[in-house]
């Protein structure tokens, strides 16, 4: 096996994917996943650290596109809208497929060791928004809430296009859910 | 070893909480907890699924208060204020002890699986919440988002109260935070 296969990380993923459709993830092995991309085992742990990855797009590739999002809005932006943005570069990057989407959280949601990492991805996620208001200097608490809450609309956002009956993009329905939690809020505090 | 030991559920937790901070939780065993509360690892699978749940307090234990809380609302209050009960009821549950929280936080944080288990427990209640406001009548996906959104002020609020130089009480700090969360959805779409 070559030691720079073309598009090995893409053929691995879809292999992956798969394996895990057709015979369930708990019973498909790294050594199945390389086989069926026609790759070894040792080429599956150059791109991905453990089974559960394979599922999971990068950190790097997945919460750089919403920082710089984030970090690419006005300054005079107030941090809910600076979350907006990181929402809708999220869109961008997973709104394109619902089919690929809807596949994929059935595997997640078969597994307890996949919903961890998902969380964990998340929990990631709301932390480097985080990091990215405090460098525009919104404070603490602040700072911590707009992101956990981002990530609140995200995954409710989320999970709604993808299980609704007639598909809106993605980025519709976070700016529709933002506008809930706008009117939610307000209403308890009124 | 007596099948019923006295406040045996409480021992465990103790001498397990005594042994994470002495050791680490990577190098205490189920057998090294029972040994020191004086019991057996048999009673310890009575009360405990696994070693990571030591450190957590039951499903039940914890979400119910807290539902039954949110339901306690008038059938009228808006769904942030139901989930404001909530949010209450959990500061009655765990705000009393501010030491142990961050002995025990500092013990979570030292294990990737007890920080997956923690966001799986969180998970849980946000689902429990979520339902409780259907059962009130509150549409979807109004339902989930209070319901996430009260996860994420309990999330960073919690954190606020545990690490903070001055103690206030942990409802206040709760509070405030759902005060500052309608400044910062109302800031972002005015």
């Amino acid at each position: 096996m070559g030691r720079w296969e073309p598009n090995a990380e893409g053929r691995l993923r879809e292999a992956a994917m798969e394996l895990f459709l057709e015979r369930g993830y708990e019973q498909t092995t790294v050594a199945d996943i390389a086989e069926r991309a026609g790759l070894t085992s040792r080429t599956f742990f150059r791109y991905f650290a453990d089974k559960r990855e394979v599922l999971f797009v990068s950190s790097q590739a997945f919460e750089e596109p919403l920082v710089e999002a984030l970090e690419a809005t006005p300054a005079e932006a107030p941090p809910m809208a600076a979350v907006a943005a990181a929402l809708d570069a999220f869109a961008d990057l997973v709104g394109g497929n619902r089919e690929h989407t809807r596949a994929r959280q059935s595997v997640i949601d078969s597994s307890a060791e996949l919903r961890e990492r998902e969380l964990i991805k998340l929990a990631s996620l709301a932390s480097a928004l985080a990091d990215g208001l405090r460098r525009r200097g919104v404070p603490d608490p602040q700072a911590g809430l707009a992101a956990e809450t981002g990530i609140a609309v995200l995954r409710v956002a989320f999970a709604e296009w993808r299980d609704e009956a007639v598909e809106r993009p993605l980025a519709e329905v976070m700016r529709a859910s933002l506008a809930d939690l706008t009117t939610l809020t307000a209403a308890a505090a009124g």
